[in-house]
């Protein structure tokens, strides 16, 4: 019997495993893959203490400051949690079964597919939605990126440094930082085609053409393309608990200012609860309250 | 007219710096003093992305930050906050004047006192509220540590490293983490008298002794030191929004977890909120959160 099971390893889960094993829990990590979404992004200047650093290298040291601390940290997908008639907790992974007295969840969002003919098909042949992983594979190719926010530009930008040819396709206008948007009217070779909807993705082995249309018209226009970026946001990993705790209508798990849930117990932090902003010292400053909130617990429950 | 005014320079305030310059916000930062309480703190474990820095070295490193953003730091003391008749705000500092559509405040904590004879008078000359920054002047000298949470027990440790004995003055048992108690254990130069109360600090030009009695009994005791280190807890620095803002029986700022007042307009973050968990990293989080809040704000206002 753990005193708690973090399941995530993203910036919320590392950052509670660091504040639950330095208050001496016996402390269980599972966690799908290393380190979240951060691992997509190249760019991060708005992690206090890093005026630049890409993800993978702070997720790097996140990771290593869990381990100093917490040995405990398994690579497995969670798949059930279940509430034990003693109020304790059963976690059922793709590799085995585990007990625990408290649960901080903090599993993450994943990307959001578009939702097209020829998507799924095509993924990992031209189809990514990861343009920090898959963006060097289009070294003067030309490629479509789709979406407004900030992670779409984002990408875009990236992708136009390697690219010889960027389309950005956005159903209505950005909802981005002026910043990027700033920074993305000065990229040369990226062409803005606002108010477009994605309709299919085309080729024979490998992603051709990703066909648009105006949002306002019928007409459909065919984009030669050798790779298509889906950025059109991101669904909370939140299946696992469907029926276990009370999520909102984005399928987010709702929590107070203390991070917990609707079930004593049960904790949740970073993008997989229903806080508005999406950040990476938001998401590791709730950690640290999540896991500071089951030390009071497991303290009160004794 | 600027768009916010952040008031505190701490984690907080540098933290919602970053983020309302990145949103392009008119950005005006108004502190009394660099860097908040981390610059009383030589080791720090617990902040993501630094295995272990101090505070000075973390501080330095979110100004640089939030200069790089924004350049319109000053140093100045806020002594009122008034709420004009269209709803904007004018911050008096005691040196100017300022107008603004919102305002963050950061302004955090600073030390409580003992309330005994003797303190006032010997503060600087033996009696401080800063082991990290006068730890070193205590160098093969006694000195007295009075507190049971995890500054006075970090304080004792610090000073053990250096002073040839430490005198640990605790009223109850210690609220400090497992991991600082055993800590504490280990070092064979520090006294611990549990139960015991401080009743006032004497000497000539510098302190001499600190006066203890025990809590059950009536009888004195008078410790040889030279140093008294005050590690009692913080009070919010509050007192220019009392009457203007809700606050809790502490006088800490009542938020909700958009880090909102009750005041449409006002927002807050950090320790002198009345979030529980005073953490460097939980500051910085709910500084961005803040910062996020106004921007919102702005955009609704518009």
């Amino acid at each position: 019997m753990h005193d708690v099971i973090i399941i995530g390893g993203g910036p919320a889960g590392l950052t509670a495993t660091v504040y639950a094993a330095r208050k001496k829990l016996d402390t269980l990590v599972l966690t799908k893959e290393f380190g979240g979404q951060p691992m997509w992004t190249m760019e991060i200047e708005n992690y206090m203490g890093y005026q630049f650093i890409t993800g993978p290298e702070l997720m790097e040291k996140f990771d290593e400051q869990a381990r100093r601390h917490a040995d405990n940290i398994k690579y497995e997908e969670v798949k059930k949690l279940i509430i034990n008639d003693d109020g304790s907790f059963t976690v059922q992974s793709d590799q085995g079964e585990y007990t625990t007295k408290t649960v901080i969840i903090a599993s993450g969002k994943r990307p959001r597919r578009l939702e097209v003919p020829g998507e799924v098909e095509f993924t990992g042949r031209g189809v990514s939605y990861c343009a920090t992983c898959d963006g060097p594979l289009y070294s003067n190719k030309t490629v479509a990126v789709v979406g407004g926010g900030n992670s779409a530009l984002q990408a875009a930008l990236e992708l136009s440094a390697v690219a010889n040819k960027v389309y950005l396709v956005v159903r209505g206008g950005y909802s981005a930082d002026p910043i990027i948007i700033d920074k993305l009217h000065q990229a040369k070779n990226v062409i803005e085609l606002k108010g477009y909807i994605s309709k299919a993705v085309r080729g024979e082995k490998y992603v051709e053409k990703l066909t648009v249309a105006r949002k306002d018209r019928g007409e459909e226009t065919d984009l030669d393309v050798q790779g298509v970026f889906v950025e059109i946001g991101l669904k909370p990993n939140s299946e696992f608990v469907e029926g276990i705790v009370a999520l909102n209508n984005r399928r987010e798990i709702l929590v107070d200012g203390r991070c917990q849930t609707n079930i004593p117990g049960i904790f949740a932090a970073g993008d997989v609860t229903d806080g508005i902003d999406k950040q990476i010292v938001i998401a590791a400053g709730d950690g640290s309250k999540a896991a500071l909130a089951v030390y009071e617990y497991l303290l009160h429950k004794k």
